[in-house]
């Protein structure tokens, strides 16, 4: 373990987050890069919403800066503050890391769909061919929808607590590709399923319900969730009760580091991520 | 040694530096914040002189963030860009530490000259009574000079290379301070002086002249530089050979780090510091 104390020359990776005390980011971050050797260190910065223009402000003149990790509530309207952005933030509308430039200007990337799927991949699950049942219509779930067609699989459905809101991610993926079969569910249930995605927000609190009615769940079907806190979710309790492969939320994390840390010019780069063409 | 990993619940010490990679601060800074138990984390924020307002701006809205340390080129600037300021900044004319309060307003301090003198004592040396010869008069001359004033010198007499700058503190100090013996030197020789500080920049680099002719340079002269880097500079190391006791730069910054945190309300206050009122 190689370990670097915060000089001069250390980089900064500001992770931005509002409230942010539950935020895991900061410390996956932080033991990655002491892990590879990397003379970074990642940051919480709480900033409100009506902080943002000026924290992004800010960060176009803080040299050492080597990006900005993103989470709630910021993603979406960030993704209109920054001077660029990937294909991937155009086609999520939302980033999730962005990357300071070394003329000052900021490159918004996303990659909580590539990590999400990475997490995925590196436990032992390919999703490609699977029917996904896709539980909400946030911010996530459009990152981790687009990724998920991006990797072939059969179909999508998608339930959500809003219908529209269901409706027009399932719009936007159609238009992105034409050719894989989405559509929007009645009611959460499994019915055909092999693969169950949980990002709605349902099962961070203690006496959250079930985000989805498990009756039908047999165990060749693969349940993931994309929440952090508690790490195994009452969701994947359940799941894993019954004979089911699980995959918690933290994999989704885990599995942004090495493209993140490559991505913004910390590391060598070794694998290249298609979404991260910047968009025209 | 208490260790807090760095989480969603640490506080940052941002400190501003145009360049940066020189500083000292982080490592030090940290290295106390884990003796002490102290979640905080100290991050080095290269900033040009154009991005400073913005990077100011920006410290308001960040919920987590305890202070700003600040260091050349910004001391004088950042002053005048914050919402209120010590006493101590207002006699100085510049802040090396800002505070920032719950409610997002930046107040600026100067601890320099606390850090200085307090160094000295805690290193054996009371400067009460000295004659102080002071070399240069740029902003951390200013701070000291203040300090000696204000922990009873007998005399202080400055020499610059650019005599209207120590004409112009010399005024300043006599105006805050009537009853004190100010002079301004006509050469930087040794002469009466029982205390000897360095506030040029002049030994930093390896082929640098020293910042004062040492001819007469008796052992009971007690010899302060406030160059950090390197340690031990040409003057220290001459005036140690000449049996002189010496006060490296390095004290300076030690001397700031228990005042410091408690006045960032980082640690449980202990001693109060006279020119942290704020000014009217
Ligand atoms: N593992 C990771 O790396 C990672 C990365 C990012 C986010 N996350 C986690 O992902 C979750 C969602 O984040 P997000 O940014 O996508 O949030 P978001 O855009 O606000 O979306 C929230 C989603 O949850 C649904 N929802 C909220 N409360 C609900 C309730 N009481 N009943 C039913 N549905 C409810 C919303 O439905 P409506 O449309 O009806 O409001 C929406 O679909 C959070 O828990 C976050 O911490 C994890
Ligand atoms: N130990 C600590 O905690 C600490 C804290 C703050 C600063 N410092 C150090 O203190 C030093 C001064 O900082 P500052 O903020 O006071 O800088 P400043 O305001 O720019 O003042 C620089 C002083 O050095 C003089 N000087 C510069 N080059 C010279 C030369 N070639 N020959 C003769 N005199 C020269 C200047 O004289 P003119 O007026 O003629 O230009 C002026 O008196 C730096 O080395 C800095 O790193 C240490």
């Amino acid at each position: 373990m190689t370990s670097h104390p915060i000089s001069g020359y250390t980089r900064v990776y500001a992770h931005f987050a509002y409230p942010s005390e539950h935020v895991r980011t900061p410390g996956v971050f932080n033991a990655y890069f002491r892990r590879r050797g990397i003379d970074a260190v990642c940051i919480p910065v709480k900033v409100a919403p009506a902080g943002l223009a000026a924290a992004v402000a800010m960060c176009r003149s803080w040299e050492n800066l080597a990006g900005i990790g993103v989470t709630m509530p910021h993603k979406e309207t960030i993704a209109g503050l920054l001077d660029e952005r990937t294909e991937g933030v155009r086609r999520a509308g939302a980033s999730n890391v962005i990357k300071r430039l070394p003329d000052g200007r900021l490159l918004g990337g996303q990659l909580d769909g590539y990590g999400f799927v990475h997490g995925l991949k590196t436990n032992g699950f390919d999703p490609a061919g699977s029917r996904a049942l896709l539980l909400g219509a946030g911010g996530s779930a459009r990152a981790v929808a687009m990724e998920l067609a991006l990797n072939g699989i059969a179909a999508l459905r998608i339930a959500n607590r809003s219908r529209d809101r269901a409706e027009a991610l399932a719009a936007d993926v159609r238009r992105e590709f034409p050719e894989l079969a989405v559509s929007v569910a009645d009611a959460s249930t499994v019915q055909d399923a092999t693969l169950i995605v949980n990002t709605t927000s349902v099962g961070m609190k203690p006496d959250d319900p079930l985000p989805v009615d498990l009756s039908g769940l047999t165990p060749q079907v693969t349940v993931a969730d994309i929440i952090m806190k508690p790490e195994v979710t009452p969701l994947l309790e359940a799941a894993r009760e019954r004979g089911c492969a699980i995959h918690p939320g933290l994999q989704m994390l885990v599995g942004q580091l090495d493209v993140t840390a490559e991505w913004l010019d910390l590391a060598p780069a070794r694998e290249a991520v298609g979404d991260m063409a910047v968009a025209r």
